[in-house]
C-alpha cells in the first residue's frame, strides 16, 4: 500500500440516474402501485474492468446514504468521510484499486433518491404520504434498475450491514443468478416484534410533532418529533454495556443533581446532541417510510414463513456476521438465518465477532470486519474467475 | 384455606393522611426545598396485632398506586381488583389474615397522593412543574411519616418490585433499625445509563405533545405523548421471547400487509392499546417526575460510588429477586446488590426466577414469588418474635 495514497483524499461525486420515464419503464412496487420518474442517486469508486468481474455492491442501512467513502472536497477541514470510510477505498479492505465499488441510496430514502420529499410528477407537488409504502426489496428491485444502467452483469459481492443486510438477502432471493457473494451483517431473517414495537413508537414520536402536520411540512419540519425517534433507536443501536463504559452516570455540568428536567447526565446530553444532529440530515418522512419497509421486511412470507422454503432458489455463496453485544438484531436472528440456508446447501460461512458496541459494531468493528470481508471477497473473485 | 374466602371479595377503602401542615412538620426534600400540607393516599389490608410484629408495607413500581389487592365494591362486575391481587389478601401468599399490610401512593404520584397536579399550598393553583424534583429516598421519608401515623414501630417485611424494589433499599439504608427484612424484587441498585436514556426518551415525547404546555394543561391532558412514553416503557418490560410468543408477525386485519401507516401488526394495536389505556389513569406531569426520581436512584452515592460502603449500614435480612428474561433490570443489577450485601455480612437470600416475561414477570410469575415470598416472611417472623 502506496503511504500517500492514505494521505490523499479519495475524491467522490454524487451521481444520478433515472428511470421509469414511460409507463413500461415504471417501477411496480410490492404495493401495487407503479413508480415514475424516479431517481437514483450514487456512488462509484475504482473501476470496473473488462471481465466485468469486480464490481461490489454496498447496501446501507436506515440512517445512511450514498456516501460510503471518501469525499467531495480536496481540502475542506470540516467535510467528514463516507460513513464506511474505513471499509472501503484504495488499500481499503474493500480496495477500490481491485473492485468497482457502487453504493446508492434507497428509495423512499432523503439523500437524492426518489422519497416522500420529491415531487409526484402526477401532480407537481411533494409526493409527502402521498408516496407509495415501499419495501426492502422494492429498493433492490430500484438498484436491479441501477445495475443494468451501469452495465453490470454479476455482483463480484452485495454487501450491507442492518437494513443493508436485509437488501442483501433481497438481492439473493429476487436475482439469484446476479451475484457471486452475498455479505449480510448484524441484521435479521426478519424484523422481530420488539424492533415493529420500537419503530412504531419511534413514528408516534414523529406523528405528535404538530409540525409534522400530517406529513405537509414546509419550512418547519417536525424536528422534536424526529429527534425523539432518533434518540430511542440510538439506544437500541448501543449496548447496556457499551452504554455504562461511555457514559456510566456521569453528571454533565457539576457533581450534584440538577434537580429539574434539563439535560443532566452525559447520556442525556449525548442523546440530545445526536437527535439534534439527525434532524440536520434527515427526513420526518423518509423516517416514517423507511421504518415501515423494514417492518414488512419478512424473508420467510414467500413461503408462509418457512425460512428455508422462502431461500430455497439462494445460488450466491454468503458470509452472515453478527456481534455479541447486538441486541436488536441478535446473533440467535442470524443463526436462524444461517440454518435456513444449509437446509438448502447453499455455501454459507458465519461468524459471531466479539464486540461491545451493541448493533453499531457493523459501523465499528472495521478492523475485524475488514478482515473478513478482504479474505471473503479475494476467494469469491477467484471462484468466480474459474467458475 | 377458606374456600368461600376466595370467592367473596376483599373490599377495602383508600385512606388519607395528611402531613407538612408547620414549617417543622413539612418534608424536607432531597433537593433542598420543603413539602408541606401534603397528602398520602393509602389503603390497609388486614389487622395490626398487639406485639406489632406483623406489618408489612408493600412499595408500588412506577405506573401503580395504594391499591395493592381487594375490590372497591361488592358486586360491580366491571371492577379490576388490586395490582398485586394475586398475592395479597386471606389466604394468599402475602396473608392478610396473618399480616397487616399496608401499600401507599408515593408522592409525586397522581392517584391520591400529593403530586404535580395537586394545589400548591403556597400558590392554590396547581404545582405542575413547580413541584419540586423528588427522589426515590424522598418517597420513602414520607412513608416513614405514615407509619408512625399508624403507630408501627418495625416493619416485619417490606416488599416491592421494580421502582417499589428500589424504595425496599432505601428503607433499608434510611430506617435500618425499623424494618425486620426487605425483599426487593426484579429491581437495581442504580439506574443504568440505559435506563436513564429510555427515561429521557420518554420524557422529550411527553414534551413534544403540545397540549403539554409546559406541564400547565388544563382540560385537553398531552394524551399522544404520554401514550407514546408509555408505549416505549411498555416494551422495555416485555422481553424478545414473550413478544414472539404473544404476537410473532401477526397481522391485525388481513393476511396482507395494509401499505399504510395505521396499526396492522398486532403488536401494534397491542400498545396502542396499551397507551390509550394508560393515558386515562395517569398523570404526564407525574409521569415526568417519577421517571426523574428514578434516574436519580443510586445506593452508591452516598459513598462516591463503592455500593458496598454506601450499603454498611444495612441491618434487616434480605431476599433479592431477579428474573432470567428481565433486561430492563437485568440479574447483573441484582447480583452486584447481593455482592455489596455479603460484603457487609447482610443476611441475603438471593434467587434468579426463570421466566419469559421480561420485567413484567414481578407481576406474572406470582405462583413461583407467592412460595418465596410466604415462606420467607414466615420464617422472618419467628426471627422477629424469637429476636
Amino acid at each position: 500500500m502506496d503511504k500517500k495514497e492514505h494521505t490523499r483524499r479519495l475524491i467522490v461525486k454524487p451521481l444520478d440516474f433515472t428511470f421509469g420515464e414511460t409507463e413500461e419503464d415504471a417501477l411496480l412496487l410490492d404495493c401495487g402501485k407503479k413508480l415514475t420518474k424516479a431517481n437514483i442517486r450514487y456512488e462509484t469508486y475504482g473501476q470496473l474492468n473488462h471481465a466485468g468481474d469486480n464490481a461490489v455492491l454496498i447496501l446501507h442501512a436506515l440512517s445512511g446514504d450514498a456516501h460510503v467513502a471518501g469525499y467531495y472536497t480536496e481540502n475542506d477541514e470540516k467535510e467528514k468521510p463516507g460513513w464506511w470510510d474505513d471499509m472501503v477505498g484504495p488499500g481499503k479492505p474493500i480496495n477500490t484499486n481491485q473492485y468497482f465499488v457502487v453504493c446508492s441510496n434507497v428509495i423512499g430514502g432523503c439523500s437524492g433518491s426518489t422519497g416522500p420529499r420529491s415531487v409526484n410528477p402526477e401532480t407537481n407537488r411533494l409526493y409527502n404520504m402521498d408516496f407509495p409504502v415501499i419495501t426492502i426489496a422494492d429498493m433492490v428491485r430500484a438498484q436491479h434498475r441501477l445495475m443494468k444502467h451501469l452495465k453490470i452483469d454479476k455482483w463480484l459481492g452485495v454487501i450491507g450491514g442492518s437494513m443493508g443486510g436485509m437488501q442483501v438477502l433481497e438481492w439473493a432471493r429476487l436475482y439469484p443468478e446476479q451475484i457471486q457473494c452475498a455479505i449480510a451483517i448484524a441484521t435479521t431473517p426478519r424484523l422481530s416484534p420488539q424492533s415493529i414495537a420500537f419503530n412504531w413508537v419511534g413514528r408516534e414520536a414523529i406523528k405528535t410533532d404538530p409540525k409534522w402536520d400530517n406529513g405537509n411540512y414546509t419550512d418547519t419540519v417536525p424536528d422534536k418529533g424526529l429527534a425523539t425517534a432518533r434518540m430511542l433507536a440510538h439506544v437500541t443501536y448501543l449496548s447496556d454495556e457499551s452504554m455504562k463504559r461511555k457514559f456510566g452516570r456521569v453528571l454533565q455540568k457539576s457533581k450534584n443533581y440538577s434537580f429539574d428536567f434539563n439535560r443532566d447526565f452525559a447520556v442525556e446530553s449525548y442523546l440530545e446532541y445526536q437527535g439534534l444532529r439527525f434532524v440536520e440530515r434527515f427526513d420526518a418522512n423518509s423516517y416514517l417510510y423507511i421504518t415501515r419497509a423494514m417492518d414488512y421486511f419478512d424473508m420467510s412470507a414467500s413461503a408462509a414463513g418457512n425460512l428455508t422454503k422462502a431461500l430455497a432458489g439462494v445460488k450466491c455463496h454468503m458470509l452472515v456476521i453478527s456481534f455479541t453485544s447486538d441486541w436488536l438484531f441478535p446473533t440467535s436472528q442470524s443463526r436462524e438465518l444461517v440454518r435456513a440456508l444449509l437446509n438448502n446447501n447453499v455455501h454459507v460461512s458465519s461468524c459471531e465477532i466479539k464486540s461491545s458496541y451493541g448493533h453499531d459494531a457493523f459501523l465499528l468493528e472495521t478492523e475485524t470486519l475488514g478482515k473478513m470481508l478482504a479474505d471473503f471477497l479475494r476467494i469469491q473473485r477467484e471462484v468466480m474467475r474459474n467458475g
